[in-house]
């Protein structure tokens, strides 16, 4: 359940708190990404000590391997990695999409071979549900279609007339479980916040009037579905998909100018696989409330790292293999690891040794996790 | 300096203490090897937490990279690595002999091409000493030659006259050095244990006259250079060595059986590059109190554990990637990787997840070491 405690009155920025099962979370928030049940190089003692209180982890993969079988004996995604943390998971949607080369869109969902093993899967918008439900992710979200950035406005529209349609199958099936709980259940003071919350995700590509059609279906679909008897419908929070995805910075601001605007002001925002620092600051300036990104582990993985972030939110990114930091026995940064040189870790790079891409993931972590603390404390001081 | 606690009763089984700048050691004890200045995988802190209160590092590798002009700079292995436990740095010869392709031995010293860039390197019995000194180990050991197994009688006897030779060359060279130092500093009450120590290496393949005439040769020369004036020579320590280089466990354990009879009974004895644990406490039996090994670190890379350490010395090593582990949800050791499962672990190596060679060394070194932990509890309570 989302609290709005303020706007600012310098931007659309906006502080908050987001009840999970799994804790609350204040937002704005970056979620570090565990792909496969596991952030590379780091275990979720790793993230607890990094002070993030939620992480990421992506449908499509815990689906294919493990696979459910695991997961449900396993107990869910905490227990199998050991994380008391709140868990987001996402649709698969755009992994389908990404990742497997033969798909195939069906009225009901989405047919694709296995990016491993070529096997044959059909996901609908309740089948994800379900694995998002074995999964026990805090928040799970709608099956979706994310066209790529090349996609002609035919495609986008399409695209958003099948996630629609896919929300409504979803909020069918959601409504359905709802009704079978008790009232005695669904009426306990803290039920909002102890259940498994659902985003749906607002597709459009940078086309404004597709942006805006899809985000009216997705709101439209929380009165019909209230409507129909039971208790009350609505989705937790709306997730901005299908940016990031080769569009320029400009065009993604611009989509946000007049997307959040339009979004409901009492449901968080999520804008998913974004971004850069600078890309973070301008979307929560616009008034987005959560991120996702594998920018921060994936560059951490090249040696590139995020360092010296500035009051004025100015950084530099280094990369450690140069060969000016071969002496440069300055800590690879003042919070978590001052203990270790940027020499050190230059030559761990160069050696090959696999500590080196742990070091490096962990500074590229704590740098967005820091990033998040002082955007939210520049929210509150009035400053952003 | 070392000092004989115990001999057991019922074997050649020592307890000891060894006490080095860097901390006082019981011995016997394993040491984990951070061949590049890392542990595969682990930060010294994990070292640290593992209880291990000393490493091994490699001489022939730091050496070439990060270089010494690096390590001068960084002052040393310990500030490089943020490790402050107790060093120990082989001599090189090891390396020389098994990384290099082109090698010759020259009467004062031998002469490679780096296996990295083919770049030509002449290391002699001093330079061994002065990158030692450089890297600040605080156990040091003396430049050797190192048969391999498949070396004919002729080719050990020769490794041993050089060995000599060279320990001749080392032990000149630490007395010069010793000599230099005011009497005022080795007479401090300390001194003995702050200063680095100094390990000869026996060689002799499996053939018992050449090993205790190496022997015999290098407790000759501890006689020759402490009648020669300044402060009296000793070594600090014995390492047998050309063991556990293809020969079988039971031609090691008959060298052993003969040769540590022989050794002096002040000295703690390192047996290079061993073992098995079956191999280490065999060896304590016959009276050694140091070890180092890659097998823990190199076969969890492999995903092999070792597990279920009995009071019988009883053990059992698992390939964590068979299908049996797939819902195994039992932790991976009931010490410090409770909180995760084996099947996590599994879906850690199946995904090619790095924290999988992680997770699996951190339950190596930690079988390794309560072995040791073991050992020394058996022997003080009379049971090995």
């Amino acid at each position: 359940m989302f609290k709005l405690l303020k706007t600012s009155t310098k931007s659309s920025a906006r502080l908050g708190q987001l009840k999970t099962a799994h804790g609350t979370l204040s937002t704005p928030f970056f979620m570090p990404i565990a792909t496969k049940a596991a952030v590379k190089n780091l275990t979720a003692d790793d993230i607890k000590d990094l002070g993030s209180k939620i992480l990421l982890s992506n449908t499509y993969h815990l689906y294919l391997t493990p696979g459910m079988a695991v997961m449900k004996a396993a107990g869910g995604l905490h227990k199998f990695m050991d994380w008391q943390g709140a868990i987001l998971t996402d649709s698969g949607g755009f992994q389908v999409f990404s990742l497997s080369k033969i798909r195939e869109i069906l009225p009901g969902g989405v047919q694709f071979r296995s990016h491993l093993d070529g096997s044959k899967h059909l996901l609908t918008p309740k089948k994800i549900l379900k694995i998002q439900h074995i999964i026990g992710s805090d928040i799970a979200m709608i099956l979706d279609v994310c066209p790529p950035s090349k996609a002609g406005r035919k495609e986008v529209e399409e695209a958003v007339k099948i996630t629609t349609k896919w929300a409504k199958m979803a909020a069918k099936e959601i409504k359905k479980q709802e009704n079978k709980k008790p009232a005695s259940v669904r009426q306990k003071a803290n039920y909002g916040e102890a259940r498994q919350l659902y985003f749906a995700i607002v597709q459009g590509g940078v086309h404004k009037d597709l942006r805006l059609k899809a985000l009216g279906d997705l709101v439209g679909i929380e009165k019909d579905f209230s409507a129909k008897g039971g208790p009350a419908f609505g989705w937790d929070g709306y997730a901005i998909g299908g940016l990031a995805v080769g569009e320029t910075s400009q065009e993604m601001y611009e989509v946000l100018d007049y997307l959040t605007t339009e979004m409901p002001k009492n449901k968080p925002r999520y804008l998913m696989g974004v971004g850069t620092p600078e890309n973070i600051v301008q979307a929560v300036k616009r008034g987005v409330d959560m991120f996702d990104c594998v920018i921060p582990t994936r560059e951490a993985r090249h040696g590139r790292l995020y360092v010296d972030l500035l009051k004025s939110y100015k950084y530099k990114t280094i990369n450690i293999t140069n060969a000016k930091y071969k002496k440069d026995f300055s800590p690879i940064n003042n919070t978590n690891l001052k203990q270790y040189s940027k020499a050190y870790l230059q030559h761990l790079f160069k050696t090959g040794e696999p500590l080196g891409m742990r070091l490096a993931t962990l500074n590229n972590l704590d740098f967005y996790l820091r990033l998040m603390e002082k955007v939210r404390g520049d929210i509150k001081n009035g400053k952003l």
